[in-house]
């Protein structure tokens, strides 16, 4: 296994099994400091640098977290508007990166176009976490996702995926390159505008992913270990707010988890996952049922981030 | 009294004297770790999430100052423009606040509906403290006018207040919420259109509230120990910058408050609060006079959010 | 030599000689522990509060990450529209003050109105920094720049410098303020209406700076042992982004250091400076020739903030 130190993590296209599998050991050493909420020294003297060109919660503020609870220090910025008028747009990442470097010890990026990140690390000495770039790939999310499985199931190998959703999404293809790495089957569903490209299903293909394609979750749920959810319904954003209200309800039937269809068709030990947020997709009455995981998912997302701060910042091995 | 460990900081309603009196003990133990002007270790294992849904500046930039000088570190958002587009005004707070207390062990939220802190309050495991709700309360800023007047006067029983401004504000909810709690006589002053609703009325007087209302700041300051001010005029935020110079210097006499008005009608000890930022409701003038207390006041914001997080958190008893 | 306690950072114009080498010394000092990437404890008890009322992103981030290198502690804002709705622009810079000084222990301050960080100073009860006012000055980029050449040279004095870019930019007024301290002749180049304002230049001259002003850089590149340049054509922010395309590759020749030219004219000692971003005035084949320090530049851009840092919170004497 390569050492996790100096590392990017740029995609999990390259990413070998043992590679997984350390990351989830340590995010499993890295669970009970998440849980007893105390602050550890461990990345102290330690600096994270976000560069966030595209508005995100959850991923800059899972890295933030992560980062402050293993006692490091966290600067950036989450909005290029912040930054000299529009100078980032414009600004080579070359250019960026070559200042970046300096103000910290690891950079998470989140860019609107693809491949931004692998730019970065290509002019960086220090390492580039992608934190989604375009329609390209998310990581650190799908390593969540990965985790939170191995955690409930106690493996990877053996599972049956079902992900529902825009499979032109970046977590799609991040979750299609890991699962070429383990034994398991999994059926994408989505509206066919947003179904995966023939070009990335003969590259999936072509690397072993055992995958096949269906039109609704209720054709294959009862076959499911994992259900990954994205929403396939976007709020219409050119509209003011009170007017897209429409918007909400309107996720068709194919695409749907709810209640009603878990307790009906699916395995009794099923795992539903949504990164969040959500549409209705998943409809709030499933919060309290039994296959949901998506708020233990939101705890893995620091723990996983710990794991991954720590490692390329070599506190871990 | 109730313990403050693991407590929600949403209303002064709830507020018992005790409880009062026990912030301002603990808010005195804080004061010359702020005067010093040396960051401490109390909450270096803690870290506080800021959730602003609105802008602010002294709410936010105080709580974040207190908990860096008590040694915590700080991680959240201060635009939700800065998180994925339009996502936090559709997504429901408890989805939101179900991802953010894994972010830290501490959350302060402003939110432009009223009750969303309380909302988020019984989905979050860890504290909320409300930063201001919409037309709902501020707890914390009253507080802090509360501690002022304690430290100034050694007291808060037997003092009278005057308060002008706009009356359907949070901070009036909360102010007079809090007198409730002690022997206080109190005069509102506001332009009728902003004056305290008959709900609000009856409310406080059910609760016993000795208050009153009057027109004309001049009819009342000769009986104030303690004269709380906030703007009844606004920047008329739909003209261009340059355009509205006139705004300033309308606010009416009568809740203006002179060099000459005090000079000529006040107590010689009376104080005088205000939170700012100020339009011209204070003239400059004022603020060498020994009636000011506001930079004071700006200094134990920072102290008496020092104390709610050391309390909430558990560092203080 | 006057302490560097408690002082405020505003102009280069005040600084004598002896004092522009206490800054280099003591940024020597700091080099090490930022090329070591180990944060230290040196100023874990101070917190440094940003007060940008421009977008920046060099600036602030690199006194972000020098505090954050020196253990200490950030808090304040990125942009003034994070604050209540418009209030900075109006709030005085008097009243704003005396809130942001009981937020921390040293305030950089980036203004779009020269004379803003002064003002400031004039009610701080703590340092400020001037991190860009206006047409006014920048001081720790010149410093920046200053140490930079110091390091590279080994001495200031007898060194010849050129300038290229828009002369009434705060950068080059904080460059000619400094240079008057050195024996340092100096051309000045740049488009006739981004000249050296008459005013400016009888300064200068009374102050004794030893310069011209020439028209193309071809004429004078082979006298100079420092080459700092700065943008001439701006990017047409009134168009849309993928219309102004045509502004890159538009700086003419006069203005422009191509690698061609520096082969064919410059002393090959001479080093190339740019705080950055550019447009095209310094093309990108230039990165890998001997002449370019702009990447040093970046990281000693850090480095002299930990110094500035340092002294001013008497970390360092």
């Amino acid at each position: 296994m390569r050492s996790f130190l100096g590392r990017d993590i740029l995609s999990l296209k390259d990413f070998e099994r043992s590679e997984f599998f350390r990351v989830f050991e340590v995010s499993e050493y890295m669970e009970p400091i998440a849980r007893n909420r105390k602050n550890v020294d461990m990345l102290k003297e330690k600096t994270l640098v976000t560069a966030f060109y595209q508005p995100s919660t959850r991923t800059r503020l899972a890295h933030e977290a992560a980062m402050l609870r293993l006692g490091g220090k966290v600067t950036g910025f989450a909005d290029p508007k912040m930054t000299r008028a529009g100078d980032f747009y414009r600004e080579s990442i070359k250019d960026t990166v070559r200042m970046l470097e300096y103000y910290g010890d690891v950079i998470v990026m989140r860019h609107f176009q693809q491949g931004a990140p692998a730019e970065a690390a290509k002019w960086a000495s220090i390492p580039i976490i992608n934190g989604g770039d375009g329609w390209g790939e998310h990581p650190t999310q799908i390593l969540t996702d990965l985790y939170t499985v191995y955690r409930e199931k106690g493996r990877i190998d053996g599972l049956t995926w079902v992900a529902v959703g825009d499979m032109r999404m970046r977590t799609m293809h991040s979750l299609a390159y890991a699962l070429t790495k383990f034994d398991c089957p999994i059926t994408f569903i989505a509206p066919p505008e947003m179904s995966l490209t023939d070009e990335f299903k003969a590259e999936i293909k072509e690397m072993g992913l055992n995958f096949k394609e269906a039109e609704h979750i209720e054709q294959v749920i009862h076959e499911a270990d994992v259900i990954l959810v994205e929403p396939v319904v976007q709020p219409d954003y050119t509209k003011p707010r009170d007017e897209r209200k429409g918007d909400v309800g309107m996720t068709p039937s194919n695409y749907k988890i709810t209640k009603e269809l878990l307790e009906t068709k699916a395995k009794p030990d099923a795992i539903l996952l949504h990164s969040f947020p959500r549409m209705d997709e998943i409809p709030t009455d499933v919060d309290s049922t039994r296959w949901a995981r998506y708020w233990q998912e939101a705890f893995n997302g620091v723990v996983v981030r710990m794991a991954l701060l720590a490692l390329v910042l070599g506190a871990m091995e």
